[in-house]
Formats: C-alpha cells, structure tokens, sequence
C-alpha cells in the first residue's frame, strides 16, 4: 500500500510571527502540513503558510476551528490560556509543549518556584505587592511583572524606592502579580537551547552567548567563547534536567546570568525560559546540523531528534532591528551590498516592517575566525538597519 | 523611509512539482513573495506556495493572469512556449532564463547545433527522418526526439535497424524532429551546474557525479571522487561558456559524459541542458553555503549571487523512487527509523504520493567519509521506498 503525505499528522500552529514563519521552512522539507492561527492577514507567517485561518489565540471557538483536523498544536508565542489548552486535550489535539509545562514560561513566580523546587541556580527573588515589600527586599533589585512582559517590556529596574512607583502601579492595573528579583551582576548572558520529544528524548544545543541591548537580543555567538567546558556542560545539564523535570516538549530555552560568587566562582544562575524556538537559537538555522525550528516540529511529533551540534567552529547571529526615527532603512534594496559584500551571508527577512526597535531579520555568519565572523554579521545587519549612510537614498 | 516587504520584487514561478515546492524555501529567508502557477489544487508547490492560481503552462492568459504584478518570471519546468515567453516580455513581465536561451534546453536539436557552434564538445550527431537516415548514421546509437522527453522518456538505444522503427514511429505520431546520436560508451555520468545573473555574475557549483538508472537519476556525489582537476575545471568552464554564450539567466545544469577518446584521453561531452534547479543540484540544499534554490531566486531578482562552495568534504544526494508493484512504500512512516538511526539525515519529501518509479523525495548525507555517507543515504532512500522488508507493515 502507498502512503502519502496525509499520512502525516497537520501540525497547528498558534500566532503568525517570525517563529512560525520560520517553522515553514522545515515543514516544507519534512512534508508536514501546517496549519495556521493568525493574529491578521498578511503578517509574517501568514504570507508563507497557505493552510491558515485569521482569529484570536485568547477564543477557544478560533483554537478549536484551527485545530480540527491536527493532533498537535504549537506555538509561536506563549500566550495561549492554560484552560483552553486543556480543553483542546480533551478533545484529542494534543499541545507541544503541554499547560503544564507551558505555565512555566507564562507566569514568572511559579517559573521561580519550580527552578527552587528543583534546586536550578537562581536570582534571589520574592513576590512583592508593595513598596514596603520591595523596600524590605532590598535594592537595587529589577521588578518584573509576572505575567505579559516581553523583551524588555514589564521589566523595571529599581534603584530607590521611588523608582517602584511605576512598577507597582502597572502591575496593579494589568491584575498581575509583581516579582522581585536580586540585580545580578553579571559579566554576560548566555542560553542553553534544548529540544525534547515527549519520548523522552532531548538535544542540546551548543550554549550561546547573547548580547542584550534594552532587553532586546542583540547578538549570539555560538558557541559561547571563553566558556569553561565544565561551566557549558553544567548548562547543559541544567536545561535537559528542566525540560525533563517540568515535561517540556519542542525547544525550551533556559536564559541565563554568568556571573560570579561571592568566594569568585563562576557560576550560572536561571533568568528565563521560553518554551518554543527562540531568538538565541536562530544560528541553528545555518550553523547546527539541525535547525531549532526542524527540531521544533520533530519533537511535537514526537520523531526522532536531529543532531544539535555545530557546523562550523563559529556561528554569529545578529538580529536586524529598526532604527531610530531619523535612520534610513532598507530591506529589500539592502541586499545588493549586503550579498556583493559577502557571499558567505545568511540572511533572514520576516515580511515585517521596518520600525523603530522591531525585530524585521537577522543575518547569520559563520566560519573559523570570530572576529570576521562578528564584523561582517554586524556590518550587514547595520547595512539593513540603514546605520550606515544614506547611500540608497 | 522605511522600506517594506513591497518593496521586493513578486517572482511568477511556472510549474507546481517539486522545484517549485523547494525554491520557496529560501524564498521564504529571503522575504520574497512567490506567486505560483500550478497544474491543479494540491500539486506539490501549491501545498506551500500561498499565493496560487491554477491554470495551464500553454495558455497565454492564465500566464499573463499569474504573472500580473511581477516583475520577473521562472520556471519548474521547461515547456512554457516560446512565444508566449516573447508575449510576457513585451509586457514588462522578464522571463529567467529568456526564451531565447530557453529553446536550448526544449529542443535537443537546437542545443546540438549551439554547441557544434560554441565547439563545445559532444557525441556526434545528426537529424533523422528515416530508417535510412538512422542506417546511414551508424549502429547503435541513440534516438531522441527533440522535444517533449524527459526521465528518460523520448529516447531509444536502436541497435538494429529495426529498433528505429518505434522511435521514428512516435516521433511522427508526436510531429517532432528526430536527432540521432553516437552511443557514448561512458566511463560516468558528470553534472556541472551554474548560476548566473543578468549582470553577468556567475557562480559555479563543484562538479558532481551521478547514477542515472533507466534514464532517471539516482544518486548524486559531490564533489565526482577522483576526477582530475584539470578535467573538473575545464567542465565548470565550459558550463560558464554555455551559460555566458546562451545568455542564461538562473541555473543551468550541463549534464555530462565521461568518456575515453580514440587516443586514451579522458574527456566530457555534452549530453543535456537544463536551465532550471536540477535533480544533480540538490545536494546543494545541505552541503553547499547557498543552495541552487536560492541562487535561482537570486539571479531571477538580479542580485549578487552566493557562494556555490562546498560546506563539507562529500554531500550525497540519493533519490526516493516509488518501488516496484509489490514494495511497500512508506514516506512520512519511514521517519522514526530513519531519524533514530541517523540523526545527521537531511530529508526531503516533496508531498507526493508515492508510485513505481516516481521521485518523490530525496535524502542528502554530509561528511568526511564518502563511503559511510553512501551507506547512509542508500540505506534512508532505501527504506522510505520500502526497499528493506516489510517492518511497518
């Protein structure tokens, strides 16, 4: 008997941004259907998936139409409520990764209370609901809201007490509970980026340094230069144990501090998890073996993994950003310097808008010398964000 | 001001098979919007093309339909007629390659007599319209109609004269023109494939060597093992030549033989042309820096094109065939075996059913050891064909 492609399972995916933009591509090699719930017609993913449906991912009427059909669903963002999750559960379509595991990347206080129930190393940190609480926590600390803050967004750093007031009256307003963590000194930041099947297996990526400028990423260079060895398996270790312990399925990127102690050791502490591919894992899509996005779909379909590891001794990636208000930007018409440049370049459009601060692509670069590797992602990406002249004026 | 994704230039693309299906991928990288004409609802590009219309290659107005507010159009396939091409053109709307370099790769009688006149070498030749003619021009020898063949369909090896007799008869029925050829007692078959770009810019992919069986190709290894580099070279060069003389726009692939000559020299002879990615490139989507796919679009838009140059020592390429009647074939099944056993795998699977002798998908294995990646790439094809028992029964 022939088989043929509606043998294989329709994958739902949930948001139309980048992330599921770029989960197209291995679909397309895979010979897996995806299907789309988009915030609107036209956004990034939208305009490259062709099985896709326009609704809101807070309707469980929407979650349900868009999944009929599919037993998995997944996720371009971490914003679908728990309760709807379990009800698309009961009714057979199965999410990657499931409520259980995903609140831990949507509430901040209960991704605390498990990385303390596990023993991860971690900020000291406290709920707090008052001045007074943030006063008796001690400063400097950063605020977080626990709930609905993104890259940078919901994330204040406190220095006096009066520098809580704002803290505190967002957290009000928007019903959320108010985190405070110890301001960790750290000398940078890094990610461990996993993928696990609900197999059981994992892959673990190469630990990544990233630069964070506002919040926002910036920059990752893979692996991480000047890592102990011991210090990345370590990370390693720690984010396959999270995933394994709070049941993570697909790819779960643990954020982290590198900083040092107290007695001058050097140390990881947990800063974030994200439970879907993710901005510090995009050099996997020109420099691993296997993509994130490609492991993404496999461990939702609970496939075999395939290798994490790194083809070429360094991989840069740096994020193409918008500019400030009086930056000429350029997309498309970037391209004839850019690939004339380096035709060594990998370059990644999202069909978005160029607009200050957003993310709009990235380039990866790689090769056996960082330094040249650094210089020509970060001349591209400055060339797209239109920082560097006006010469397509 | 802010450029868009507008602003990049829409890319008619002809053919919904799976060329089409493999250049959206780096068109989705590359933030450029590909319109699709397919021969039905559900053909393997349409699966993942959004914007598409169904219509036919032959017809003027469905071209003209599809191609409306693109700037340039390409091609899965070769048989767009050349005067619709010109149509298109007086249009605004630019084919790549044009129709004038077009007609090289739809008609075998018209690219013989270009390359007789590039002095390009190739079998010897002739145009036959009788059994006479075929007697006259020696035994044996191969039969091919000049249009309309492809996979090894439209050419006969005619031994006696009474073997001519099917090949003149369907060349009649056909109303096409006949060209006889010497039969090439090859030592292998050789691919060497090109980009190039309306400005002129070309990029030469390292030639590889492939196993055609029955006409249809089976495996590809790049780069061809202990091919004289003199002889790798003069190849690249003269496929450069073809590309450059024939003003081709895009991929061209020359396919050729290896053979012995009367005085014990190694040479290569001109056997085919395709301009359009090609089955002997796609080892280029895991083992070269930029794929064909993308190289394609690229020098469609006119844009500097990428490295062509290998990311490691060997990439093999191996079909997946439909089977026999009584195999059991399995694609999207065949995955947890085949993952588990080599997570280093890249799989491609073209969203077609799969039938006897039809190329559904093909797997691409990288590495230092060309013997292990043989082993690995025939073992995976073997078993999506269901060439290896009957496990998943």
């Amino acid at each position: 008997m022939s088989t043929t492609e509606s043998s294989a399972p329709r994958i739902a995916v949930i948001g139309g941004g980048q992330l599921a933009r770029m989960m197209a591509q291995p679909a397309i090699a895979l010979g897996v259907p995806l299907r789309l719930l988009a915030e609107a017609e036209g956004v990034s993913a939208a305009q490259v998936i062709p099985d896709h449906r326009v609704g809101d991912h807070r309707d469980l009427a929407d979650l349900r139409a868009v999944t009929e059909g599919c037993s998995v669903v997944t996720f371009d963002h971490e914003h679908v409520p728990t309760e709807h999750l379990r009800a698309l559960a009961a009714d057979g379509v199965i999410a990657h990764p499931g409520p259980e595991a995903l609140v831990h990347a949507q509430d901040k206080i209960v991704m605390r209370e498990a990385m303390a129930r596990l023993g991860a190393p971690q900020p000291r940190w406290a709920v707090v609901a008052s001045a007074a609480d943030v006063e008796a926590f001690g400063l400097p600390c950063v605020l977080k809201v626990s709930r609905g803050g993104y890259d940078g967004k919901g994330v204040w750093v406190v220095r006096t007490s009066d520098d809580a007031t704002e803290a505190l009256a967002a957290a009000e307003a928007s019903g959320v509970r108010l985190l405070a963590e110890e301001f960790v000194d750290f000398r940078r930041e890094l990610s461990a980026l996993v993928a696990r099947a609900p197999s059981g297996q994992a892959a673990a990526y190469p630990v990544v340094a990233t630069l964070q400028v506002d919040g926002v990423c910036r920059e990752v260079i893979a692996p991480a230069p000047d890592l102990a060895p011991e210090l990345a398996a370590s990370a390693q270790q720690l984010a396959l144990r999270i995933a394994g312990e709070l049941d993570v399925t697909g790819i779960l990127a643990v954020e982290l501090f590198e900083a040092v102690d107290a007695e001058g050791r050097v140390q990881v502490l947990v800063n974030e998890l994200a439970m879907r591919p993710h901005n510090t894992g995009h050099w996997t899509q020109d420099g691993a073996v296997t993509s994130q996005f490609e492991n993404h779909l496999r461990a939702a379909l609970d496939l075999p993994l395939g290798s994490p590891e790194p083809r070429a001794r360094w991989t840069v990636m740096v994020n193409i950003l918008g500019g400030d208000n009086d930056h000429v930007g350029r997309l498309y018409d970037g391209y004839a310097h850019a690939f004339a440049r380096d035709p060594h370049l990998r370059v990644h459009l999202y069909g978005k808008e160029l607009r200050p601060g957003r993310k709009v692509g990235h380039v990866n670069v790689y090769g056996d010398d960082l330094d040249d590797c650094l210089e020509r992602g970060r001349h591209a990406a400055a060339w797209f964000r239109g920082d560097l002249g006006n010469e397509s004026e």
